[in-house]
């Protein structure tokens, strides 16, 4: 299935209508599913539907279900299959879906991506790695060329307008991974369930880059990936930088070429000349 | 409760850290809560979570309830009561919640405004509006104006850079309501919620004006306000057009000064010079 879209449009530019043509960033329903086997027998659940732009299906639905808890490690996985609009994560003998923590209290069709969980406590995920050493250094100059690198990266933006980007580079700035979707979720889903699938957690040692806005559920799947620099082009909201300031988190915000915003763990960014 | 949070930051430019102040956009949990008679007694149930910025929040309660389709008429409501983080919709005598509506299978705490709703029919929620005579002229003068007037009218996203705006006009280009909040989608359910409260449904003779990107959501909760031309400065996505066209919905899309493109219903349209 394409991520774009090609359609005819309208045109209205300096008082005149022309037909033209354009492309759109694709939205489509993905139902992530669950199998595995219980001690009642075969099990099979469906997990999620969300609206993502098709491709990486099977790395969306890795880091949906790593990013929301249900499953802890890779080796829990024996396959997953992606088609036909939905993805089947079939588990290995003996492993168990979290579900309550999917589950907890959802009673809603909110977009907010904490649907039904009431209160911040409630809402937070807990990161399975521990924090481990901590000496980063982040010259500021690591994250002056960042936002032109990921304009570079985004084919889909580029004809479309419409997608979001999440992209992670390595403490020197090196680019490693970028994904769109039209999505923020799903974008950041994807690169964390391309490291998930990869055995490349924790990304302690990356930064994340946001080609928009950062808001708390953002923060909340990067702190379950271990990542501890968080980059966006766009504004941080007030629960962002709550939770990135409670984990212990680098966030950085408004990121021009040489000019940005830091919000929380500033005491890893070393101004370089 | 505020809508924006003033915070110490540093601030990286031209080579030198300094110390400055920021407001943030707030986004902090709404419980929306809903309480009705049964025939089996008193009955109080949560309907949703969503992260929102605090204010209006009996709109956003009112056109969440009402764009899902769990009430359909303003004489179904007794009173709101919003305060700390929770909003309870109080039925009035007799009135029952659709909320299978609400219910069919959601399984998910995914942030696609359609948790668990399966295929685009099944996710699709009905306008209680009869389409009603059509007889819609948009001169495109009429568009020209309105991204200079959303971004006037913008006051949060003016000092945050972090929040989403829905805003309606009038067929003439008169300025009715503007809400902003850091969810695209509950600035949308308090545009339609204030209308709703009001009684002012169905927005046959609106424009609806987005200050991001059109998604499915959006065209969904505009279609239940019977809402028939929407403008979005950003980009709509391939599912947007789809339901724009099928509803009979003019959509505008890349709104800029005195440029546009139309997705569907390009008949209303008419060049004026």
């Amino acid at each position: 299935m394409e991520s774009t879209s090609h359609i005819k449009i309208k045109k209205i530019s300096s008082g005149k209508l022309t037909d033209a043509e354009d492309d759109l960033a694709v939205e489509e329903p993905l139902e992530i599913q669950m199998a595995w086997q219980a001690a009642t027998g075969y099990m099979q659940k469906n997990i999620s539907v969300t609206m993502r732009t098709p491709g990486h299906d099977e790395e969306l639905a890795a880091g949906f279900v790593f990013t929301e808890g249900i499953i802890q490690h890779i080796d829990q996985i024996k396959h997953i299959q992606a088609g036909n609009n939905t993805a089947l994560i079939t588990l290995a003998p003996g492993a168990m879906p979290q579900l309550q923590q999917a589950e907890r209290n959802f009673y809603t069709t909110s977009s907010c991506g904490v649907c039904g969980k009431t209160g911040i406590d409630a809402i937070k995920t807990v990161s399975v790695f521990d924090n481990g050493p901590d000496d980063i250094i982040l010259p500021t100059a690591i994250f002056y060329g960042l936002q032109n690198d990921l304009q570079k990266k985004q084919p889909l933006f580029e004809s479309t307008g419409g997608m979001h980007a999440s992209a992670l580079f390595d403490l020197h700035g090196n680019f490693l991974i970028l994904r769109e979707d039209v999505g923020r979720h799903n974008a950041l889903d994807k690169v964390i369930g391309n490291a998930f699938l990869n055995r490349q957690l924790p990304l302690h040692e990356s930064i994340l880059l946001l080609s928009g806005r950062a808001g708390f559920e953002l923060i909340q799947k990067a702190i379950m990936a271990g990542i501890r620099v968080i980059a966006a082009v766009g504004a941080p909201s007030s629960l962002a930088v709550q939770l990135a300031t409670e984990a212990g988190i680098t966030l950085i915000g408004f990121l021009r070429n040489e000019r940005f915003n830091v919000y929380s763990g500033a005491q890893r960014v070393h101004v370089t000349i």
